[in-house]
């Protein structure tokens, strides 16, 4: 046997999904031929991509991965190789030949997408995008665009907490090997960026992304060749980007050999211990021993409440590490992104299985804004709706027909524009600890069709 | 801009890694050549990977993730464009030019792996995996086999709790959309396969792995065409595999409509509400209506508590389909998996970070059963250690020199390995409870050794 790399790439994409979504396609397919329907004019569907509440612990969540579908939308085929899997599989033999031998070869995505710009905060409930096509696309491309928002979305709210509590000192991603995959982990390098880290250790994410990738030295690195000389190789080779790893044996001996190089190294790094109280006696000997330039960077099972703890102590550190908290969202690693049908064919659509409730219909978030450019609240209005003019709409046009119409940013840019989004929102959101009130609203006419949807089904 | 879809590919894999991986990696090359030190004889370096501790609520861990490391150690290599890469990057202005075009481009892995077979049952501080080789092969890997094994044996582990609280009821794994990443997505079907499922939702794991896939309908498929139509044109072309969603408006409603196709539908599925009672309700009208066969899969943010109320309430359930608390272990999503250096040329090695404790050398499992086959103790010993004959060694060849010297198991098989060992452990394992004794024991020369190289040091 061939061992296998489970690896995604463009090839087999399509298929990275859930296998009802291509039962039900292939539904849509045969029944559109069955019954002489055209599917770019009388099979349209409106889907919204939301999320349904709060992880624990958050007060807000940034919209991440747009980017990641968009790609998606361009690139997804059905190659040879998928088609053959599909036609083989007992599952679709009462589906016409044509779907194999026509439809699927040809298919490409030529559908319209609205959604709010990566980075923008947003709440439960709020559609963040808006998928409006034939109803074998926009129903196929659910699971997919689902698994690149969901996850992406959970680390940058994380990181951004962890940005709020750590004001401006620099903080660095370096959870790739806890991420949940290899994939995790360039998700994670590019979501934390957005929401607001300066950096990775994850080198893939600099090469594919731009994210400048920065490290120190490992434990084994002081093991193989003992503490002081260890310093010295690492020194030689690497000059002032030099950071020493102080903790392997003992932090005060450590440190005296760091210490040795005077302000020509970059920093030391300490992994375990108390780190407040560890960081603070760390600057002392540093400092005693000429070293005031010399940085401190801190790791080990770091997150915003630790963060937070260590600043409050006064502990004069100046970088943070952040690795698992941070890329498994441990505290709660889920968020409830659902995706629903709205609309089809113009009429709006609603389902109340119980405990699960859905704003039916085609909707647009407004968001407004005091005189003093802080944030008030956002409107959830269907998207006919007339709103108040000086609501902002979220949602904007980023595909039609499969064609995009949106300028994509540069990371840099989304990570600018998150910065200062979040800067927007008033205090009690940005505190660690969950607020009583978000300041959402549903405009009266989408209660109104809820409320009338509701009726005639029960 | 063109977006960017993230993907890990055979190119870019080796970049998949923390930059300190390769600055420590070209700190070794240039520390060889300027000491004229030989790379394949005189600097040997043992890592081993094990967990430090149990995540919450575990008693036992699964072994997943091996395939993938030998794939990667197989096939990751040094391409123009990571080297160009690498070269370009300020840090390693002072490696010598024959790093980036001599060695580098003839880079491949030629390094000796002793692993637990995928599929076993395993306890803290016991080493899974083992590497000897040169430093820099042996350091270089860490990032990536770490990533891929972590996140697998999470959830393989998970997987086995839900198996041994499902009994023989079909467990399918339906969390594609709410894994941390599509890779995430195919890692979650592979190893909850592993840890005793029946199938997954994800068709990539289907068409690359061979993990058949299945699915039922979504409650757009209901919105869309409303409700008795919508079952009536998933059976006319998907016939007795046809499973009906019931829930979408009212579930009596719903089954009595799934009920006119009698017992010629596989099933019909619930995902709301109070999954017990409605279960029972549900198998009543369906008996009811003469659907004696008709099976009932449920679905909802099922875990092993959950189901283990609905079995306990004696709820007639015949499926369950559970998606993100399996593919986050959302209870515990984090595994402090470690790979340390154990031996450097021959001499054991020691880390003594506070509260963090490793023990040094080369080392083996031996695993004890009693006479009636059940697990009776795991011990860790030195490899050179002379151990009691019953013990079976837990760690085995894989590679040697880069050369894959074991006989790769289907996935078919690792499943039965793996469902075969778990029914060895003692009940008390198998229970959802914390237990309170692993009977795991360190041999007196590892404890020996321990000392000895700890007192040096303190």
């Amino acid at each position: 046997m061939k061992p296998h790399g489970c690896f995604i790439n463009n090839e087999n994409v399509i298929l990275s999904t859930d296998l009802y979504q291509l039962t039900m396609s292939a539904a849509y397919y045969q029944y559109n031929l069955d019954n002489n329907i055209n599917e770019e004019s009388d099979d349209i569907a409106t889907f919204e991509l939301f999320v349904r509440k709060l992880p624990k612990n958050r007060n807000y969540l940034i919209f991440t991965g747009l980017e990641q579908v968009i790609h998606y939308l361009q690139n997804a085929h059905f190659s040879d190789r998928t088609i053959d899997y599909l036609r083989s599989n007992e599952m679709f033999k009462n589906i016409d030949s044509k779907f194999f031998d026509d439809y699927l070869p040809n298919f490409r995505f030529d559908i319209d997408i609205w959604a709010m710009k990566e980075g923008t905060f947003f709440f439960p409930n709020e559609p963040i995008l808006r998928v409006t096509g034939p109803s074998i696309q926009s129903q196929l491309i659910e699971t997919y665009i689902i698994s690149v928002i969901n996850y992406q979305t959970i680390v940058a709210s994380k990181a951004s907490r962890i940005r709020n509590v750590a004001k401006d000192k620099l903080l660095l991603e370096f959870g790739t090997r806890r991420a949940h995959s290899p994939q995790a982990g360039i998700y994670a390098a590019r979501a934390s960026y957005i929401g607001g880290f300066d950096g990775t250790s994850n080198v893939v994410s600099d090469l594919e992304l731009g994210i400048e990738a920065s490290g120190t030295m490992a434990h084994s690195f002081i093991q193989k060749f003992g503490e002081m000389k260890s310093f010295e190789v690492f020194y030689e080779y690497f000059e002032d980007k030099t950071i020493d790893l102080i903790d392997t044996y003992d932090i005060k001996e450590g440190t005296l050999k760091a210490a040795k190089f005077g302000n020509k190294i970059l920093g030391v790094r300490i992994d375990s211990g108390d780190l407040a109280e560890e960081t603070k006696r760390v600057r002392r000997l540093l400092d005693e021993n000429g070293c005031e330039e010399v940085k401190i960077v801190l790791s080990s099972n770091l997150d915003e409440y630790l963060i937070k703890e260590i600043l409050d102590k006064q502990a004069p550190a100046d970088a943070f590490g952040v690795g698992t908290e941070l890329v498994t969202s441990s505290d709660d690693p889920t968020l409830s992104a659902v995706y629903k049908l709205m609309d089809y064919n113009g009429h709006p659509k609603i389902k109340i299985s119980e405990g699960k409730v859905t704003y039916p219909g085609k909707k647009q978030v407004y968001r407004f804004f005091d005189e003093k450019g802080k944030f008030e609240k956002d409107l959830i209005a269907l998207d006919d709706e007339k709103v108040e003019d000086r609501g902002v709409p979220l949602l904007i046009p980023i595909m039609e027909k499969g064609e995009l119409v949106y300028d994509l940013p540069t990371l840099e840019e989304i990570r600018e524009y998150s910065l200062k989004n979040v800067n927007k929102l008033p205090n009690s959101y940005l505190k660690l600890e969950q607020i009583k009130h978000i300041d959402l609203e549903i405009s009266n006419n989408l209660n109104e069709l809820w409320e009338s949807l509701k009726n005639k089904y029960e």
